[in-house]
């Protein structure tokens, strides 16, 4: 029988066995969502770094780099950590470096942790992903990314949106997904007023990011199914 | 105002700074239930002890001691972790040595955080626990045991029973707790059915422990609040 678990943060994740596992990274506000939008926009690939010293390298290497760090653009990069900012058609065929304060950590963590496939989850993709999944998948871990080590409520929720499409066909194995599973029933009549009570939430609010808010919650706009090949993310 | 946080696991415990928090240690299946139970009925004290090897030094010294791992009774000790061997008129005024996998590892995890004061919760002195917590404490940290460092169904959602009493007066400052509680939410009407897709529901009722599920579902039988004075558990 196919499986899916859920970790809840990656502090967690070494109480997961991930050989065999298709982990899905969750970083929805923003990173994950960065990258399905640049690469459903014609970026053709990313290069997720974990450090803001490994991202100037990438940007002295010549490539365009994108850094984020507390929520706000790093002092000296190309490109911030809004979907706004990858839907610029100039971007078309670039390969861009980039490092969030979550969202590529949990791509690394995952990595280090040997998964045998490495995925980018969002709102924008999950029909996508869905589908991918349940053709190519035999067991997923669904691997949100949190806040700084922290459980997040966002992350979580997107966990159990993906849950709500997979019970059918895959057995649960722990109960993180039934947390997860609960979070995203308890919000999903309202997730923008649900997702209100959050604290990163409120950190992307008083940094004046409302608008990604907004757009990072809507559901299956883009198609691509970003994988990481080697270092890299591509479309699938 | 005054606050409270959810602590989903002992290994996140690390994020909260306990200075000047009450601590409640959750581990409902079952060793805060079979404390909370034993000092109900007249034992005089418990001290929980985070090893087998500090459990066999108290039952030499002359101590009762209670030993269990992966939910038996560790071979050669007085006492199991069932909340009904706690009922026998026999333990009264005695001490108890214990140790459990996770509850009593939770208990020091609290203790060496920091915690301004740790006291012990179950459904069976819920409102007691309610009624102190309204009146003595300032800052609450509802810390779930889990099993073995992972996130678990059962405490996550008593600390989810536990917020439903407490958010009117108390702010909530972390998004831990909004996954217990729509975990609790998702629950309430039914928890024994609820439960019954946790992992550890399931190693209970394979142990033959069907029983003691449904006794630590029982809410607010009980009056007494365990609470850690030194290295002992008393009533208030």
């Amino acid at each position: 029988m196919k499986t899916i678990e859920t970790c809840l943060t990656p502090e967690m994740l070494k109480y997961h066995d991930l050989s065999n596992k298709t982990v899905v990274v969750i970083d929805i506000f923003r990173a994950t969502s960065c990258i399905v939008t640049a690469l459903a926009h014609g970026v053709v690939s990313i290069i997720p770094v974990a450090t803001v010293e490994e991202a100037k390298v990438l940007q002295s290497e010549g490539y365009l780099t994108a850094a984020e760090r507390h929520g706000s653009k790093v002092e000296g990069f190309d490109l911030d950590n809004s979907p706004f900012s990858y839907l610029n058609p100039a971007l078309k065929d670039k390969t861009i470096g980039l490092t969030t304060s979550n969202g590529t950590q949990a791509i690394h963590a995952a990595q280090e942790a040997g998964a045998y496939q490495v995925l980018i989850g969002s709102f924008l993709n999950i029909s996508a992903l869905e589908n991918y999944l349940t053709q190519k998948a035999e067991g997923i871990c669904l691997l949100c990314a949190g806040w700084k080590g922290k459980v997040n409520l966002e992350d979580s929720f997107f966990a159990g949106a993906m849950l709500e499409r997979f019970l059918g066909n895959f057995t649960s194995i722990n109960d993180d997904c039934a947390l997860a599973y609960a979070t995203y029933l308890a919000g999903k009549d309202n997730p923008l007023r649900f997702l209100e009570s959050s604290a990163h939430y409120h950190r992307l609010e008083t940094l004046g990011n409302h608008a990604d808010i907004t757009f990072c919650l809507q559901q299956g706009i883009y198609h691509n199914v970003p994988i990481l090949q080697g270092n890299t993310l591509v479309n699938v």
